[in-house]
This record gives C-alpha cells, structure tokens and sequence, in this order.
C-alpha cells in the first residue's frame, strides 16, 4: 500500500503509523462506497438465477469502470462458498470494490479490485408471506443512477430505518414528483382488479430481477402488466399490494402509511403470483 | 461480533469462517455508506477552522442518526493524532460510521460506531493557483441530501474521474434543471463585474466551510455577493471562475468545458480574495 503524504492513522483511539494499518481500512468502498454489489440465493441447495444475477453485476461493474475481475472468476469463487458453506437456503452477498490505496477521488488505474462474499442462512419469513406487512413511504433521496447496484446505500438506510422506526416492513420510496420509484430494499406493485402496476425500469429503478419473475408469473396467473408509475394516493385505492426482493420472494403488503389496504388481508392474485414463483425457484 | 445467519466469508479467493474475518469487513460503512467524514487542515501547525468542521460534523452525525460518538472525544483524538504527526501543513481526514455487524439495512440499536483518521501532508498545489485549472461538467448524480457530508461519494468519484480523464481539475456538476450546483469536491463561483455569484446552500448543496470564508472575502475586496444558481451557458460567459476547497483553497479556473475564461489567466478578483483568505489562515 502506498502511502505517500499519509503518516499516522488512528483507527477508534488508537494511533497507527499508516504502513502498519492493514489496506482494508483505505478501501474506497468505505471512503466512497465505490463498489458493486449482489445478493442471491438458493432454494434446497440450487442457486437461483445466478446467470441473471452476474450479468446484472458485470453491467454494474462496466458503468462504474471497475475493471480487473472477470465475470467467470466470481461465479466460480461463488460456486467454492456456497459448496463450502452447505446450507440448502444460503443468502449469498458479495461486492467488489476499486480497490485500497490512500483516500483520493481519483484513482490510481493499476489499482486491483477487492473482493468480498458472505454465505449465510436466508431467514424464516413465513410469517410475512402469511399475513402481510405494512410499509410506510419515506421520500426517495436516491442517488439517480439506482439502475446500478452500487455501495452508495445511505438513503436505503435512512429509509429503511424509519420503516422500522414505525413498525412497518418495508419503505415505498417517493421521489419529487411524488411518483411511488421503489421500495429500499425490494420492488413494488399495485394491482388493481385485472391489471398489475409498476414503476418503468429508468434510471431511477433497480433492475430488479425478482421483478422480472413477478411480471412473469402476473402474465401466466392472466393479469395485464402495466409498467407505469403510481403515487401513494392510487396506492391505497389498491385491490392488493405487494413487494418482491430476493431473499424475501413474494410479500403481500396489506398497509400503507397506515391506510388498511382492502380487507387488511393478503389477497388471492397476491397468493397467486406467489404460487407462480414457488414453480419458478423450486 | 454476532455472526447469526452467517456461515463463511471470502476475502478475494480465500474463504474464512465468518467468526474468524476481523469485524473491518462487517463494517456499514463499507456495505452501505452508513458514516459521515470531514476533511480539514493546518497551515503552519494551527489547525483552521476547527470548531467550524466540528459543529458540520456533528450536523452530519445527527442528520443520519448516528450515537455514541461524542464531539469533545472526536475534538480530542484530532488534536492527539495532529499532534502525534508533527506535520506543520497537515491534512487530516476522519469518518465515523454506524459500526460494524453482519449486513442488514435496519442496524442493531445497541452497535458502537467505529471511528477512522488519517494524517498526512497537505499537496503543494502553487501550480494550478498560479496558472489555474481547466474544469467539465459532469451530471450531477449524487443524492438528495448533499447538505450532509456522507460517505456516499460514488457518484463524485465518477465525475472527478471524468474531469480527469479529459485533463481537467474538478468536475462541475450539473443538475437535472441544467444548473450548476458545486463541484465534485469544492465549492464554485462566477464573477461577473463586481459581482460574485455560487449557488445557494439547499439540500443538494454541502455547507462548504471554504466557501463561508471565500464570500467573507468577497465582500471585503467590494464585491456584491448573490446566492443564485447559475447555467454553464452563464458561466463561461464570466470574467472570472473559481473553486474553493479545503485542501486546495482558492483555485481559478480558467478554461470551462473546451470555453477559456476571458483572457485564459487568472483574474485580478480572484487574486484578490486568495490573497484575503491568506490573511485568516496566516
């Protein structure tokens, strides 16, 4: 690690020279969150969508110009852990990151990317599934490349954390205009008698791809997809509502902001597309 | 560090158990961005503006909802690391983040943030003062909420790579309405006549403690001080460009996407308040 015109760090009360600090602590995912990254999983020891998910990731790495691991490296060392961890439902994240080397915007072109993966349990959300949860909208302050899985997470955060705050599951981003973007940490749809909604994948959207399974499995159940933004005012009017992220599947949500969506209970498309999806993973 | 749910890591092609990867790895800041920073400096072994970067800091703290940490103790190891250095035009940079635990949006209401800081020489940059610096504009893509100095610089770190790909020395960011907000790490000004004009502080802008000091400046060399954002279209038709950093304190700019600046050399205005802001950091 180079660390010309840097002499001393201090990592909590501690005084380091900086030669001796290990170069985690100068990677530029902490100082700039400038890294990709993905979460997947499996079902009953089969990864889910992996092909889907590294090329989702190769686009990331591609529109943040982080070169130096290929694609085909990542999906074997993928292949190691989960081997490794052998847990049949594993929740697999990983990230990339330019690289460590002493705080600078720009970097260094030689610098090599770090890699980071975690395997674990995906939690038991029966419960969720079953009765629903409620979400609570939170203004979307999103940077305006969410297209790119990026480290750059803290309004998620933020979002995600006033949720919670409320006793809600999940927070429905708004953005200025007051159009309903996404949730913080899933995608969001409406469905009002035959016809399933959703915000247009933009700039502003997350190429979710459970997503793209829940508009699938709408099809087949015989809804129409209609990719368009909703407020929260039309939201609430809402036969059924429902979010989709990977290590969640399907969740019905049955409040919003407080307002009971209709009877309160998860309804029968909501089921529906949920059943789909099980044909799809298992 | 609670590991539930969390089996094996991989660090680059080497798996770990989870229990054995040192808890840097598990830190929000790195998985989200969750931490705020500051950046400031001596000038012949006195610390500027201290108290003025302290009271941001804290703003920032607060604003994302971050305890534990409080500003007397961050005031102390500044000073102890400072002092431990022995550099008399140091840099010193420190972030704190929400800590470190096995990813999850919702942070554990009970986890230590983890403080980081780093010492080094301040850069001589007599050069790009004296001559100044060409300047690109770049989309302006970072979150809603620039008023706080998070971790979330991605966006920053793609238009500075930019700016210095195209052999400039900041990148002015540009936002949807098509005016100039900052610049990728400093604040921007135009002089028309005896006028200085930047953009007024909001929610997309950092309260940038150079640029307090930069329209004290103004006002004592004569100048009228207008809070107005401005258009690229205006910009390059100014007499005189500059940008204001801490660690680069008042650079001109004298070449503005392709456009010179007037005659291409720094102005006389702009000599001026450099000259005046010598005189508070002397």
């Amino acid at each position: 690690l180079g660390c010309f015109f840097m002499h001393i760090a201090m990592i909590g009360d501690r005084i380091v020279p900086a030669e001796q600090v290990d170069s985690v602590y100068f990677d530029r995912g902490t100082f700039f969150g400038d890294g990709v990254y993905e979460v997947l999983r499996s079902y009953d020891g089969r990864l889910f969508a992996l092909d889907e998910h590294l090329e989702r990731f190769a686009n990331s790495l591609s529109a943040v110009g982080i070169t130096g691991l290929d694609i085909d490296t990542i999906r074997g060392r993928i292949l190691q852990a989960v081997d490794a961890a052998g847990i049949p439902n594993a929740k697999i994240y990983f990230h990339v990151t330019r690289g460590s080397e002493p705080r600078s915007r720009v970097a260094d072109s030689a610098l090599k990317p770090n890699f980071f993966l975690t395997v674990g349990e995906v939690g038991d959300n029966t419960e969720e599934k079953t009765t629903g949860i409620a979400v609570s909208t939170f203004p979307d302050w999103r940077w305006r490349r969410c297209d790119i899985k990026s480290l750059n997470l803290l309004a998620n955060v933020l979002a995600s954390t006033d949720a919670a705050k409320k006793g809600c599951g999940e927070a429905i981003l708004v953005d200025e205009a007051g159009f309903i973007t996404e949730g913080a940490g899933s995608a969001f749809f409406a469905i009002f008698g035959d016809t399933l909604r959703t915000a247009p994948l933009t700039a502003n959207i997350l190429s979710s791809i459970t997503r793209k399974f829940v508009l699938e499995a709408a099809r087949n159940i015989g809804l129409e997809v209609v990719e368009e933004s909703l407020k929260p005012t039309e939201a609430v009017e809402a036969d059924e509502l429902l979010i989709a992220a990977t290590t969640r599947d399907i969740v019905p949500a049955v409040k919003f902001d407080d307002r009971v969506i209709a009877d309160g209970k998860p309804g029968e498309k909501v089921k529906s597309i949920a059943r789909q999806f099980r044909s799809y993973t298992g």
